[in-house]
């Protein structure tokens, strides 16, 4: 079985849509392989703790500071630059992190722990819809 | 086919459960695919060389470097703090590398290479009991 | 389904195989996924743009910056260093970026977005075979 999951971003950040999946999963009540892919190269999937929300602020703050803006000194080497100081640095941290997640599912029930939720990290300045193919069998 | 692994940490390192897999998919003996799904996020799968054993201590120096204890001031900008100093640290690390793998399984041998060993990547001080779910189908 | 590519590369950078992987998907036409395991532990695989070439030479140019080779004075702490300059920090590379990938696959195509491309990432000088097994089910 087969969807595609659409997440609105406004900026930088992480966005979970956990509960989105787990209601369409819901459909599904046997063992199988949940597997998430997000069709872009400028954002990413992160399971990471869903309990304190500092958690993400700092996360996000790590990765600003791993990979400033392209027109941060730092970043000087960087040529693909055209579209704008987000884009390239959105690229980099699109390679640091997962593309594609899977996730076993038992009698129907994702395996998360306890503070797994399931976000898409986006890393461009500009809202976008940003859309997840996810296959369950 | 279902199981989980339960592997017993005691600081942060590599700890290799090839082994343990290898001996659970032996059950198994058409082509499919092996999903391993990490239960925290605190720390990480990860597949790497198991030849050299400085291989392994070389990456966790690497990645001390990389993300310090978040009470060392290149670190002040952190605010989720309260767990220790090694917790946000731990979570960042979990972002950089894998939480899920997947292994094909050809006759009922992974197909891992030569030196492939799999790992859990433990990213926290105290001795934790780490649980990796598996699917094998 | 299972097979394998071999990809040749001639020193760091992206290698695209998109077109090989098509190519033997197209003998499938139903729902299912996709899984890439690379069998190799000093190289990735790596979902990224494929329209601006820039933005491979920019990926590579930050990964080298991250992770320079041994013999570079920030790097004297690694241990790891008989096989090469270019050897433990191929490694470090291997931990920070996929080593499997899956795509959903919806009547018989990848759902890859507009611009992704599926790309062999070498993180080592010398010339290599790299075998990247295939499973679609």
């Amino acid at each position: 079985m087969q969807t595609e999951f659409v997440v609105h971003t406004q900026g930088p950040g992480l966005y979970e849509f956990t509960s989105d999946i787990r209601e369409w999963a819901d459909q599904w009540s046997a063992d199988g392989v949940l597997t998430l892919f997000v069709r872009h190269t400028s954002c990413s999937l992160l399971i990471q703790e869903n309990a304190d929300p500092e958690v993400q602020t700092d996360l996000q703050a790590f990765f600003e500071r791993l990979v400033p803006a392209s027109d941060h000194p730092a970043m000087s080497y960087l040529r693909h630059t055209y579209e704008g100081p987000d884009d390239m640095p959105a690229h980099i941290k699109a390679a640091l992190m997962p593309v594609s997640l899977t996730i076993p599912v038992s009698q129907g029930r994702m395996v998360l722990g306890n503070w797994q939720g399931i976000y898409l990290f986006e890393h461009r300045t500009a809202p976008h819809q940003r859309r997840v193919a996810a296959h369950l069998a």
